[in-house]
């Protein structure tokens, strides 16, 4: 596996476009799409809400029946969350905007939305949107890169990415591209993204993989529990590479798996460092846990406290804060058992030993902490499971963010 | 019921002391003692959380004895979590020096701590702080004030309250004191709270009264899953009163019950208007939800969201936050179902109507959302519970608070 420039027009008949359509945003682009010529196996997975948007809904009915996806169209905005029929009935009316300007069927046209939660979408705006884009779909990597840029809300860096991969002597490209920055309760913000290939594969093995690959990637971005109305993560495999069609587990399929993998662990991490208001990655690194699901909760619980994130803002090696959360996370555990590091590119500190705070080098932790991306790691000395959870810091800039995001 | 001015010395019997023991805070007083000649029936509440200070540990023992209670002696600075078995000795070193000082047995003495975790306290400032204090136990009221302000770690105001209520012909008094200010994720700054009485009631009904009023007081000011390692909350009953000792339900113990109640709520709204950084009180009050945990949990979820908090701040009325916040909080529901309003001293107004998002007028919603005391009101249209949950705005003070705590 290799990385390469690109994103989602990185793969074979993957072509993006985007547009100022003025649904919220002013001289700003805010529409984007992506789109196959030919018809694609979906997969998707999306926010276990029970308030659900609009767009969430559509989607679940498309990447569940058996009709081949060709689009999605994306805004950003207005989430189109908690607007009742009206909302559905807008996704629906993009939906055949696509079939109308390009020949596709509705059926096949997912949207996403992102943005502020309970207002309407323009209908007509997006029509207009849909209809500009079509005239412009183009599969250079330019086009999948301002499809990027145009779905992005308070992110502040265009997250991107594409491998490609041999499978059976064909050569795969994966690309993806992704927003979300609303990192304190991480997918309140919306987490949308979008991956493409030209992989051959069965709808059920890429559900497969797609279900399997966000447990310790995209969900291991969260507070436990935390999870918006429209998270969205919406995969389209066209099959141009000519590979023989992956329909069960095996090599082919570990091998498309550990791209996926990859692909959706870049995602997480830029998104993580991305947080709104953030300064640094803030990583939680879990080892030697009972459980595979124990590892997960305890790594979450450090990287979602905001006490723990007020710390890391202020390079202060509070290590009790991160052995609090721990303690309310719901895993069970000793702390006598427990041997907790702070780590970074400079080294490694110890601070907790078996239920005793050491004395450990504070210098040498706050040089630590300066840097960019931090790692909190944990040997929990019970079991031999382990997981890492990505999170940032809890800043003024945070605050300001969220206190005035409506207007 | 009544209520009188005064706190944990209003009831017969009563004392209390504070010094500057200089544990960690300089130049301000850092310890308090309450302390009873007559012997106390006590009962009480703990942290739930898996990592529990030495201090839960020791009162969780004696709560549990039929030793009687005397004393309880509180710390702030340090809060003895994740400290071992020397934080234990620290524990009874604490509660032996009241013996040898004041003739009680240490069994019968419960201790305190609050402030940084993974820090061992000075078992020697401690036992000369008991000393100082042994000297100068007061049962007057400036006594009890001044013991409630050695107690305060980040709180800005004094938390204290007395009531009188009469019980067959007897004239009782119940008085209380608390700290806890870390209101963000509210239990993890420490919620400490100690109750006074003359009452006469047995071990048993006072526990059973205790148990049953934190569940919609305390524990409604707080992010469900999020418990400090040293939250505590301590019952003393001295029966000086004289009144028939409360042994069953009853007409008695409902109006026992009553002002309890009123005690602990009263200290809970004050403890989360409070909060870190805070400008305002946020509550949310969900009605006719199906059952009394939807209820609760619906009411936590909307003012424990980050989101939630900061659009109360920058006093945006942000409902979608709210109804975002309700569907991840792990109940169950439809949202055609709710009717969603906010309310303050001004007036209410409503935002979302059964699925819908209202076009509210939003001069009249700002003009509430400025108050000091922000309500969200969610009528649920499922059944006949209700709760109400305590919270606070999310600022750049809590930030600033959280991030250099230690230092």
């Amino acid at each position: 596996m290799k990385q390469i420039t690109g994103g989602v027009t990185a793969a074979q008949g993957f072509a993006a476009a985007s547009c100022e359509a003025n649904i919220k945003y002013k001289n700003r682009t805010d529409m984007a799409m992506v789109y196959s010529r030919t018809p694609c196996v979906s997969a998707g997975t999306f926010t276990s809400n029970v308030v659900k948007a609009a767009c969430v809904q559509w989607d679940m009915q498309i990447v569940k029946s058996d009709a081949p996806m060709h689009a999605v169209v994306i805004n950003s905005g207005i989430a189109n969350a908690c607007t009742g029929k009206e909302g559905f009935d807008a996704c629906e009316a993009t939906a055949k905007a696509v079939e109308n300007a390009l020949g596709v069927p509705y059926e096949g046209v997912a949207v996403a939305s992102t943005g502020v939660i309970g207002m309407q979408l323009p209908v007509d705006k997006l029509v207009n949107g849909v209809n500009m884009m079509a005239e412009t779909l183009d599969e250079s990597l330019e086009a999948g890169t301002a499809a990027s840029k145009a779905i992005m809300t308070t992110d502040t860096i265009n997250k991107e990415i594409a491998v490609t991969f041999e499978i059976g002597g064909k050569t795969v490209t994966l690309g993806g591209m992704a927003k979300g920055s609303g990192m304190i309760h991480p997918n309140m913000c919306t987490m949308l993204g979008f991956l493409t290939t030209d992989l051959k594969i069965s709808k059920e093995m890429a559900q497969k993989a797609l279900s399997d690959v966000i447990k310790d990637t995209f969900n291991m971005i969260t507070v436990d529990g935390d999870t918006s109305t429209n998270d969205s993560l919406i995969f389209m495999a066209n099959g141009l590479a000519g590979n023989d069609e992956i329909t069960a587990e095996g090599d082919d399929y570990n091998t498309f798996f550990e791209a996926l993998f990859y692909v959706c662990r870049y995602l997480s991490r830029k998104m993580a460092g991305d947080g709104e208001g953030a300064t640094k990655l803030f990583e939680a690194h879990v080892v030697n846990a009972k459980t595979k699901d124990d590892a997960r909760t305890l790594a979450r619980a450090i990287v979602g406290s905001n006490l723990s994130k007020a710390a890391i803002f202020g390079c202060d090696a509070n290590f009790g804060r991160f052995l609090c959360a721990m303690g309310y996370s719901g895993s069970i555990f000793n702390q006598e058992d427990v041997e907790m590091f702070i780590q970074g590119e400079a080294g490694s500190v110890e601070v907790f030993h078996k239920g005793v705070p050491l004395d450990f080098d504070e210098d040498f932790a706050l040089k630590i902490l300066k840097e960019d991306e931090v790692c909190v790691y944990v040997n929990m000395n019970e079991g031999t499971e382990e997981a890492t959870a990505f999170g940032c810091d809890l800043t003024y800039d945070y605050v300001k963010i969220n206190g005035d995001y409506r207007s």
